[in-house]
């Protein structure tokens, strides 16, 4: 396992095997979402999505927090265009989630608030401890959280975003669960072990697969259903044609297991 | 706490501090959304959204039933152009329920059903008690209840929607706490008291962010993800430059409660 | 009971008074969805919608797996213009239980599979064996469930359909019932008791009833808000006009059973 930081960032980099671990490493501070963070999480993606040896991402933090949202020391004073490249920074790094061809898993130790609740909704997958907690308290602080209510209305009902948005009270890793914001509780010692297991699941898929996967679920989810299914009828013949796929189908078939062009 | 009724409608509408009631009154009948109700439920709205000194609504009922849903004397023998007006003043109070700005809450002590059982999906937030039931029964009369399924379908599930739309058969307030389409539930004795507790915790915050949020909300849950973005981006760094969100964060990082311009 | 097979395709067609169901019946095979079996259930529901005396479709299948999804022989050293012809078929039997102006319900007693469980997610309703099993196992053929995916993410939340796509894993009946899948879970041996019973209560309606709601309900959900709302109001306007709206209505006044039109 390499390790490594990304410039300036408090953020750990690391492979091992097909798994590439990115790591907020700030935790005296609650692991802040300060534009040069935000910054570091884009451009860690970006590098983990060209390393042609790293199959899946696993987003992860350091300390009792996962993250408390953004560094507000940024907002204290700002003028209009301070505040619109501190959203900026953060919506790059959200989009740069969907757009690396890597599925992306977020591995939650503590609580994730504000943009980091949003950063848990924006992954593809996410894995949490009991001990965690989710919340949007921004409308406490007169700061309704806007930009995160993007990925939570999309990933929860309406009333569940709503009541998270409008009170901000925290909600536990167990309601969380059943609200469909993440998709495994864990024990806190057990966290490492699930999420592992869960990207080495992911990771024995083909990489190709995966990255036509992806990309196709984020574009046919925004599209009407005769649009979608037009889109996905030629996405799938494409695939079907693949040296991967004919592997997969042939291995099938003969009962045994595939070897994959994208490893 | 003030008490007034709204033209001839059956509405009681009071203020308690911040907190603005408006009460369904023609329990004998089974609070029918007449288009004098609906219009009625419109303008105690605009009254209340109209007060500087209210910062949340909460829409209850008297007696046992919360809404039967329209008044089907209203439809006996209707031209299509009596059915126009009907469905017209229910959809302008549906409408208002997400323009008024302020967090709007549905208090539900017995059945809501059809557009009653739409007026509860339509609220941002909503409690009830353990003895209330919902449902959309249109389909045992010949009416399917085309436009409670606008606000129901973007509430809870496909399948579920489906179920409720296609048997007309009631779900109980767990399994509608189970589905999303309410918040809370309440026994039946502490249900003002928990809608209280819920509606006070919305007002503590600032006014302006409230609206601010509220307004947000229904307009990028329209929009594309990307283009949801970008305008929350603007949202949010608007938000910020705010006497209220820079009273927050101050607050905030100082460990004082904030004192809102907007109160 | 009548019973009859479309063409070639291994699929049984029977009425039993107003319920059509259509059984898919290659059970050695665990009923892939070979390109004549996707026609022959896309024929099959022509042919119920269009007869007169059924008011719903129960979809169900033989032999121990509901489906394993599509034929893979048929796709072993596929050209592009193949696989576009055999996604085709799927999709236009996917877009055909949408447009047959009946309720259709899936009873599922096995495994149901990629194309198998997207054939689920589409329909209206579906009860399943507490047995049953549901995943979209591409991922691991090399072969990512895009056109599953279309419904699917339809039909649950987003992490649970990345979850299923990106492992592979199946969930069981009781999960894909608290995800929202599936509506009702029963023992394998009352299935097609509970099955019979959803279809009969369903099959109580008005026939031009059901066609109007189930029209409107995916028109509707594809809209704007504000545009379902506007059109929902020209929808309920015209159905109250019609003769079983009128009857339904003064039944439910007069406290009698209505006598429907559309029977």
């Amino acid at each position: 396992m390499t390790d490594s930081r990304i410039g300036s960032a408090s953020i750990g980099i690391s492979a091992d095997g097909p798994i590439g671990w990115i790591t907020l490493m700030d935790p005296d501070r609650r692991n802040p979402l300060s534009v040069n963070m935000m910054r570091g999480i884009r451009d860690a993606l970006g590098a983990l999505g060209g390393d042609s040896s790293i199959r899946v991402i696993v987003l992860q933090a350091s300390g009792a927090a996962f993250s408390a949202g953004h560094d507000l020391n940024e907002l204290v004073g700002c003028s209009l265009d301070d505040g619109r490249a501190v959203f900026a920074a953060c919506i790059e790094m959200m989009q740069a989630i969907h757009r690396v061809p890597l599925p992306v898993i977020a591995s939650v130790q503590g609580v994730a608030l504000a943009a980091g609740c949003q950063l848990v909704a924006a992954c593809d997958l996410a894995v949490a401890s009991s001990t965690a907690r989710f919340g949007t308290p921004g409308v406490k602080i007169g700061l309704f959280c806007s930009t995160p209510m993007v990925a939570l209305s999309r990933a929860i009902g309406r009333k569940r975003v709503l009541r998270m948005l409008l009170t901000g009270e925290m909600i536990d890793a167990v309601t969380a669960e059943t609200w469909g914001l993440i998709n495994l509780v864990a024990e806190p010692q057990t966290l490492t072990e699930v999420t592992r297991s869960l990207a080495e699941t992911v990771a024995g898929a083909s990489a190709l697969t995966l990255a036509t996967g992806k990309e196709a679920f984020y574009r046919q989810i925004e599209l009407s259903e005769d649009e979608a299914y037009r889109q996905m009828q030629e996405t799938m013949a494409v695939n079907a044609t693949t040296y991967d796929a004919q592997e997969g189908i042939a291995a099938f078939l003969a009962k045994r297991p595939p070897v994959w062009q994208h490893r």
